[in-house]
Formats: C-alpha cells, sequence, structure tokens
C-alpha cells in the first residue's frame, strides 16, 4: 500500500470535498481518502499493483478540480 | 438534440457546479449543461442517439451528487 498527498485547487466546500473523494473512490485500487478542504490537501492510501499517481491525478481533474502538485 | 432538467441536491458552491458541469461534458453526447446553483436545476443539451437521462444521473452520481428527480 502507497500513500500520496496531492495539492488540490478549487475545493470550495463540503460538496467539493464528496466529489473528489468518490471520484477517487470509484477508481479501481484507491483505499482510503482524506481531505482537508482548508489547505486543499487530499491524502490517498491506494494498491501500487494497480494505481498510480498519474491516475489519481487523472480521476481530480475528471472531478473538475485542479492538481498543482 | 434532446433537453432534460433534472434536479441534483448537494451542489453548494460554485466549484460544485464546475464538478457537475465537467462531469457531464466529459460524457459523449453532451452538448451544453446549464446548472442553476440556488435551485439545484441541471439542464442538459444532449444527442439522443449517443445519450439517455439515465447515463446524465449516472454521470451527475459518480461525481458525488444526488439526482432526485
Amino acid at each position: 500500500m502507497a500513500e500520496k498527498t496531492l495539492h488540490v485547487k478549487g475545493m470550495t466546500c463540503g460538496g467539493c470535498v464528496n466529489s473528489v473523494e468518490r471520484a477517487l473512490k470509484a477508481s479501481g485500487g484507491v483505499q482510503a481518502v482524506k481531505v482537508n478542504l482548508s489547505n486543499g490537501e487530499v491524502t490517498v492510501s491506494y494498491d501500487e499493483r494497480m494505481m498510480d499517481v498519474g491516475k489519481l491525478k487523472a480521476a481530480i481533474e475528471e472531478a473538475g478540480y485542479e492538481v498543482v502538485s
């Protein structure tokens, strides 16, 4: 299991947080997601055999939010 | 081209609106999306040969929002 913290722009309320969490959890291999709305940090635990950082970023961007790092 | 207005729960800010719009536009056959944040109405213009109401609802729900009607 790997863990990665991404910095996400555009989340401004609990609905945004829910949307990002859901998009990530719907991607195969994601076990847990923790979102900090105040600083935009999204920490994801994932199975490296099924998921990688590029795919995590893509899932967040498809949900309409920008990954800045 | 068909048009359908759905009633969506859980959008509480501009970030949510952006997320719903993006999820719909990423679905094949969607031409235009208009979201009214204050009443939750999402009006979608779509090509009936590629898209149907069930798929529109699924796209919104995958983005983390509830379609109530």
